[in-house]
């Protein structure tokens, strides 16, 4: 349990990817009042290696004490912190369909550092409705919204063949990081941060495993 | 564009996750029409790599003609059958948040080989309703519901520190592949496939690219 000093734009990818984790672990009901935990009782319970978690936590210039381990309010705080809980970004959503309605109405967003202002759509029916308090506007009215109260982030949930127009929208307006929820992936400049959460590259993961075993034969032939 | 014999069960993980994303680009309203299209047309819209295109694309057996390019029809059926489309799966999903409506909503899973039949939550008034035909139970009957028609996958979609029960009750019915949309990993036997598709660490990542280069202050020292 060292404390290594690390440059914050230094940290691996990986790591990034499991502090939510930590976080949603450290703060569920189990670990609520314990004061202090160590590594390997995080490694049991998450499955991850000991050595690793370790590592994880000196790279955010979390330290325990030996015997003791790591106190439980440092380590969320600070990786609340460094996720940037403190100060919500900002971000318009395009794209009512279920999906993009289960994200506005997911309240836990807030907590997670994210703020949802505005959402939009093509379908002109929706515009003027208001879903968990953030207002619905038609597509053609981004641009204006935007130079009225700018945001970061560009949620979008749009079909695959309408992504890319959206996301050219978002960047001539001045979004600074897009989240792709479609199918497809978004050509954008070198300075704009881009995540892609495809949910259809997972179902195809498992149908994929699940039918490894069996042969698959197209036009006469065992593929 | 070779015709090299590949064994399914050899396919690397990044080809499969890119098959969805061909398949919805070959499938969209642009490409509709067009009996052939070459490795380069498609690397330009999708963002990838031509070589790349022809190596996955070989991978799967698809093979193509010398300045004619592939077969667009052919690529969709041989991708479609590689990912199961042509049997769906049968699913059970556990946990009707905001993110378990959005995905029992999601109509085009039917289309790409995965057929929830039954939804289950914890709460008690939602069991009885029927949403896009597909029944919700209680979590209690869960395993009557199983042996009555089983399924191979099980989705789940409850809070974090409820995932790992879950997916107990899911492995003790027989359940073979396990999505966990949950943000904590799940601990499975060897012999169950599990994908993870977890929302909260796509936030991070965003979050912590954009403060990155802001200072990040915590107990007076910068971390």
């Amino acid at each position: 349990m060292n404390d290594r000093k690390n440059n914050t734009t230094g940290l691996p990818v990986p790591t990034i990817r499991r502090l939510p984790l930590y976080l949603s672990f450290l703060k569920s009901n189990k670990n609520k009042k314990r004061a202090f935990i160590s590594a390997p009782e995080i490694a049991r319970e998450l499955h991850i290696d000991s050595t690793q978690i370790t590592k994880d936590f000196s790279f955010i210039n979390v330290s325990g004490k030996t015997k003791v381990g790591y106190k439980t309010s440092d380590i969320i705080k600070i990786i609340e912190k460094f996720l940037g809980y403190h100060e919500p970004k900002k971000a318009f959503l395009v794209g009512l369909g279920n999906l993009g309605m289960a994200l506005i109405k997911y309240n836990a967003f807030s907590k997670e550092g994210l703020k949802i202002t505005i959402a939009f759509d093509i379908d002109t029916e929706k515009a003027g409705i208001e879903i968990n308090n953030i207002k619905v506007f038609n597509i053609n009215e981004f641009e204006e919204n935007f130079s009225k109260a700018p945001v970061e982030i560009g949620i979008i949930t749009v079909p695959s063949d309408h992504a890319q127009k959206v996301a050219d929208l978002m960047i001539k307006c001045g979004i600074k990081a897009i989240w792709n929820f479609s199918a497809t992936p978004i050509s954008v400049p070198d300075n704009i941060i881009v995540e892609n959460t495809s949910i259809d590259s997972g179902l195809a993961m498992i149908t994929w495993k699940l039918n490894k075993n069996k042969p698959l034969i197209y036009k006469n032939r065992i593929l």
